[in-house]
């Protein structure tokens, strides 16, 4: 019995190296990972060892084996991972309430803490929705705004915040591009002006109170469109 | 090649079985899965397999190998596992931030969801927590003020919301401790009241406007006693 413990833990010694080598980007998403030869002298354990902790990284949805040519990494964060996946079974309207959450406390954090050079980016970045709105470019409107949106998580300097955005933005993009198409209308980009200014201006309220607005008006929308069940 | 992929897939789907018999809290957390002889039969695989699939849970965090006792449920889901992990790796302001982003969200949709069971719950949650502090009862004070956020953000009736709120307010639980006894004080008592009153009422912008001014009363005590790190 022993034994065994000891074998679990060497195995799970070498998951967490290989999963730490996943989320510091050295393994990258879509590499092909060494062979095993190369990975057993690296890492220094026995055939069986490194294939029991690769399983384990299959199963954790980091890594994927492809038929007759090799593993490679298919995700770069445990919690990414399991989070889509939650993401996955939830109705759009609460994804869309859990989004909104973070936006509303990212718009507000940046405001008391992004830097001047955050502060140009985020007004560049506005300028190139705006352009995409006004060329009528819904496509790159609708990818200029997921930026936006980043940015001002990004400025937050708070890094589970960025992460657990990031992650679910991610995981309900498909959903909630329909929703981003409709916010070129005149008004929420005039919303999302005056959050971003406020923003520039250290003006935490009224940032946030930009947001509650341009939420509200993209859950009328979304609830109009039936498309959220409670 | 093919052989070996159609076999990873078998551990997967074993995995997934016993991830959802846990999830579903048909197999509870502290309860010793069954023997093996008895899943292999159930499940109606060979005992690699199942191992393999036992040990892909063990990673994931849950379940736990006793020495010599049998394999035990540690935790009832992945996401919580994910998250508190990650929340160990967090600053403690930073991880306080993503949870009040959080409580103004639940308070929000509280104030426009609860029945009116919850309503009444409501007010007899916050009344215990009045009682504990009145009688100078800081540890029942505490336990009943994390009931309390908790009855909010359940009566928001997003699961997401809920699931992520619980692991997170989970994850952070120690850390908060210490702020949690200092919101005995009269004023962020009051401001709690004010909050259920406005869940109550269904006034949602006064429920927002009141955990917005516990947060910022919350947030400088943390910043006071320096254990946020910026």
């Amino acid at each position: 019995m022993l034994e065994k413990t000891k074998r679990l833990t060497l195995v799970e010694q070498v998951a967490l190296q290989m999963e730490s080598l996943i989320e510091s980007g050295k393994w990258a998403v879509g590499m092909r990972i060494p062979a095993e030869p190369e990975l057993m002298a690296e890492l220094n354990v026995s055939r069986n060892t490194l294939r029991e902790a690769i399983r384990a990284l299959i199963h954790a949805g980091l890594l994927k084996t492809k038929q007759g040519d090799g593993t490679y990494v298919c995700s770069a964060s445990v919690l990414g991972v399991v989070l889509q996946k939650r993401i996955l079974r939830s109705d759009t309207l609460h994804t869309l309430e859990v989004r909104h959450a973070l936006e509303r406390e990212g718009a507000h954090l940046a405001a008391q803490r992004r830097t001047s050079d955050e502060a140009n980016e985020l007004l560049l970045q506005l300028e190139r929705c705006e352009a995409a709105a006004a060329r009528g470019d819904i496509d790159g409107f609708v990818t200029e705004d997921i930026r936006l949106h980043q940015s001002i998580v990004t400025a937050s300097h708070n890094e589970i915040l960025i992460e657990l955005y990031d992650h679910i933005a991610e995981g309900s993009q498909d959903s909630i591009t329909s929703l981003t198409r409709y916010e070129a209308s005149a008004d929420l980009l005039g919303l999302h002006r005056q959050m971003v200014e406020a923003i520039i201006d250290q003006d935490a309220d009224r940032a946030v109170a930009a947001v509650h607005r341009y939420i509200a008006e993209s859950k009328a929308v979304l609830e109009a469109k039936g498309e959220g069940r409670l």
